[in-house]
């Protein structure tokens, strides 16, 4: 079959045409599954992938309880509860499980985790391309002061692709030669809101700057890669993007020797060799393996695949305290949703709905839960590796790893 | 139940163990696939996740044919030849498929994709604390002399935990302070082979050289950073990690303006403002999104999903050329596997097969294939963003992303 | 002489101690000035360094005259107006006098520079280190609710050490495990000021926050390198630090034909491959030579020659516009004084003079200045690379790099 | 005068028209020394800059001796031996050079400082822009086996504008898109060799690449910042440039208490919190104030002022040892020299004689002197910054900085 010809639509006679193409060419197994659920999900939908998913618990986290204030969108606590929570994994890394499973123990047998919002927002980062650098500097002091003006009139709008849900709450500009590159700042309730931002940021742009600006630009671009779409960057590793949250526990001497079969120097020591050696590197994260944990559970989930990269920006920190060893986890960027997306699909929402994190108002419970478990997993991930020679992350690779 | 009695195993008792205590807290749709094939695969197992997958094709790319040289581990090319790939993308992200289709028709249009591997390597960063930068400096010029005898010292080392797929390829020495890192860079055949050199780079560190080093360092690390283990760092953005490819094509103008509803300048005006922005942000990417084509690849596939973000390293560029537009992604970091971890278990190898990718023999084909569609994906989402104030992006989120 | 006997004051007999104790060792020359003027401005004077001198102009500029709102510390523009400048440049690299007097030609003769500051912060970044993130969290939250009080609290403050001239602005916290980060953002008139706002930031810190906080820090550090005081960071290279200048001039194509004996193509891939070439390298920077510029300029007027690396962050731009190639650099990190410092100094005093840039209210127009001539020296640069082969970059190395 | 008319040369006659157009702008005082002996320093020689300049010492230092190999230019150590150095620091810095002395003077009281030469490199990243990713490649290849060709090429070539100091060691291709960058890497005696290499590099393109390569590039491009001219990068951080040196010494506690008035502890939570603030802030370098004595000194003694950002890249570690805490500098890229440029003017010469580092064969001399001072003040400035609240940095800057 040509490519042009390749049909992309999802009713029943378009996705038996695309099956029947592949005739010979794959395995029937993938085409096993009513795929009905998933037809409004993308277009050319032919089969189904399907992730062995374990499940590790209960974790044991003090969870906070948050809300955003209006207008700002500050994202304030207004309590806090301890939960013990089941977490699903997707993926089929030997001797992964197990991993975080010992992490969470050691933390249960020191207190339990505990877990922080910082911040919520989602950003289109736009650039308007003028004349000049004067007439970039114009542009981006006259939308400085324009933000009160742009949230009422995108409230007024009265079109259907506005979104409702999507909230601007600052703007901030940034003149390089003729660009003014535009970051607006929104929140987008219980969604990543990637495509609800996207849109109201062009009537922002389209209906609003390119009508009324005191220049004329002569190009508006909606997305110009001043922020980290799917991409990490400075800007979001220290500014944040989607859910800022913090995991952190202090481990006892009794979990790390007993549980993790370690100590707390030698504990400071890989962290300290680690550290320097990302600073080395290049390496914009300070941590271990988070990406290896937020991957299971996005896969799980039906987060979106391609934000495990930047969800995975992190901070990690190790420091002997009084009664141990404090260890924490700065995730500057979790890009988590409980509605919308994949998140509403089968398998998702079920296992969402294990956590208790299925629908509205859970997205920064979610986050918790993502982020205590990476911590798990960081903790134990570590203490392997710290032993003399590395000899118990070593075992684990040889013993558990066996379908590498 | 505790914790601590959580059991992981996955005989059939364990397993309905686990899913008899989640009864009433998940959907027991997670529970309703037999779970037999995916035993091995990690600790725990209780379920499953299924992801919708789009297949879309047939995708036009010459594809070099590879070897590589003994005992450098040198790619060189033995051939090319032209193929016609259809590509599965699990994901539930609305007007993708579509896009990735899209792009893929401008190239077809075009001449078709053209994709090389630069290099392969897969490199643990091990660390050896010494007393003074004196000593790590010793050690450092002492290791990088020894190659040639650790070369010798593993293949003829009697252990089952050696892998004889691990090559040991050059060592790499960087000393901060006491610090000895030294990174050992292997080849490992079609797996992505973490597994196999951290168990070869533990027997170098603690029978090698913590026996033999003319100076006596106080701690080995297997890993401390200085690399980019899933995270991403400059070392492997420059230097590379995984399969290094670079996917290119010639996009002639009428396959712009017909396809792609877009003209060449405003494609590089989307590209200087793009690079500008990536600058301006501390991005060390610049590309648009490339993580998106790799993590629905990776996931129908049964590659390391907690690889996405470092595989999707990317450094994207466009200049005009005689007879169109030339645009071209270099992949530094491809962490791609045709054998072992989960590319074996159903579904994954089914979708494998579907590109002629699954088992010995076929990771640089795999990795081609991926940079291709990559780019394709590219293409496409760029044109959108191109287009007067990207009102075809736009669109594309309003009309298709239904579900966010 | 053993080196714990060493004198370190500058009176008469001190400086004549080291002078005697040096002879032999040195040759005489450097003890041949009067050292009276210089006796306060740093500890074991001992003789001078002189540096040849050049002046070119004058220079064509646009300049803006700022002010600071109160008590916000923006910057605005009260006006703007043409001015000649003459610029001193101390150095020693042969074709740079005369490549920056090209490059201002160029601009000159297409219609002269124009320069903006768009923003005026110094920073001192204190951290205190607590027993967890949670206490530093909380620390954070009520560090940014005190800002008003603070600002009271150290201007009534009746101590001599305590800075009238340096205004606390805004604060920024940024948590990391147990650590607040906390950046101190002030202004200090024309000086740098980062002896004035390390005083202030002490009280802050002991005076205020060890005193009042909610929660107990362990630790309280003045500086804590979450800024870059002396060493380029992205937080100042895109937030800014000293003065945020931008400076550009539209090259008429007749202006770069004559005068600069390039083309606007060829200056263009020339940016192109640059900024590629910069990613690549993990560049932080997108220019060609800024440094060169601005160490001249400071060694000339006693600015802080520690500083030139982090003045010399650097985000250069090229475009076509109508009427020719509008070029443009934003240098966020300009940190130069008028005031306090090297330039009451003999020569340094002189030299500022020159561009009527000494002493109170002139910091404005001295860092508009530093900003055009270094964009002078970029213009010309960038064009004798941009020929074919980059024939006169070599020609100018040839030629008049006689002393290298 | 206009801008057109105004005199470069530096003829008796060009020197006296440009003072006596500036007569009345600026303070005669600039004009009161004898040019002639700067006179080929540079163009539009108008006057003098004079720096008050400081002597610290004598530094206890066991210095390396090195030299090259051939033909591979590895840095190779023939001996070491303690030297007592005297530094010059020319700066205006109130309690600098006093703060440089006490860190002096622990290391003395610990057993002085030790210094190593890691590498010696120079290098220009020129490229090739293609037609295609495809043809970059071909080249790349190509370059990389021609180097002993080129080796050869270039030392029979006949024409007076090759250097023969100027010596290709290795080369590095990096492609991207239809650019092939590429890095000759140089060494040039005892010179930083800017000069030398830019000419040798231009012929290497011009003479060698253009006229034989298997395809032709559509342009070569001298330099384009796949290195870091004067710009800091991780290429340049990670991989060397001019000289990497490492300075380290392991204080002991009784000098730190005494000479240092702080602890161990201290320390290391100083250091502990500034590296993670450097995390924080995305630095590259982790250090204190290295900028700062590498800018004195440089000033001293006729360095490229516009090198002291790149030779300030740092990287700073302590640990404890036994004996005390270990302090290390590892500065990657001192552009240093002893021959050429400014070395040879007055004071420079005297200065550099001072340290007995002028003229030929002392380039990895002064290399290490100038890291050792540099630690040296890393020391002190970091003891003060690290006692309680940081009260002693505080008090150094309220009572010696007085001029600021």
């Amino acid at each position: 079959m040509e490519l042009r010809r390749w049909p992309r639509k999802n009713d029943p006679a378009s996705i038996e045409a695309r099956q029947a193409a592949l005739d010979g060419r794959v395995d029937s197994e993938v085409f096993g599954q009513d795929l009905t659920p998933w037809a409004k999900a993308q277009e050319a939908l032919t089969g189904v992938s399907v992730i062995p998913t374990a499940v590790i618990g209960p974790l044991t986290i003090s969870l906070g309880d948050y809300e955003l204030t209006e207008p700002e969108g500050t994202v304030v606590a207004r309590g806090r509860a301890n939960d013990d929570v089941f977490v699903p994994l997707a993926h089929t890394e030997g001797s992964m499980s197990d991993s975080l499973f010992r992490g969470a123990r050691a933390a249960a047998e020191s207190g339990g985790f505990r877990t922080y919002v910082l911040q919520d927002r989602i950003t289109r980062a736009s650039c308007f391309v003028c004349k000049s650098a004067s007439e970039a500097l114009t542009l981006a002091t006259w939308i400085e002061g324009e933000v009160e003006t742009m949230r009422a009139w995108i409230a007024e709008l009265d079109d259907p692709s506005v979104s409702r849900h999507a909230k601007l709450r600052e703007v901030k500009t940034h003149v390089v030669g003729p660009m003014c590159h535009v970051l607006w700042r929104w929140t987008t309730g219980d969604a990543v809101g990637a495509n609800m931002m996207t849109r109201n940021s062009y009537f922002l742009n389209m209906g609003f700057v390119m009508e009324r600006s005191p220049v004329k630009p002569e190009r508006a671009l909606l997305e110009a890669n001043m922020g980290g779409d799917k991409k990490s960057s400075y800007e979001y590793f220290q500014g944040g993007h989607g859910k800022t949250v913090i995991a952190e526990t202090t481990l006892t001497e009794d979990a790390i020797r007993r549980v993790l079969r370690t100590t707390i120097d030698d504990l400071l020591e890989l962290s300290w060799a680690g550290t320097h050696g990302a600073v080395a590197s290049g390496m914009q994260s300070v941590a271990f393996t988070p990406a290896t944990a937020i991957a299971a559970i996005f896969a799980a989930t039906g987060q979106d695949l391609g934000m495990v990269g930047t969800s995975s920006m992190c901070h990690g920190t190790g420091r002997r305290v009084e009664g141990g060893l404090n260890v924490a986890l700065r995730l500057p960027g979790l890009e988590v949703s409980t509605v919308g997306g994949g998140t509403t699909l089968p398998y998702a929402r079920s296992w969402l709905g294990l956590m208790d994190c299925a629908g509205p108002g859970k997205v920064y419970r979610f986050a918790q839960i993502v982020a205590a478990a990476t911590l798990a997993l960081e903790i134990s991930a570590s203490a392997a590796m710290a032993t003399a020679g590395s000899a118990n992350f070593f075992k684990a690779h040889f013993e558990r790893g066996g379908l590498r």
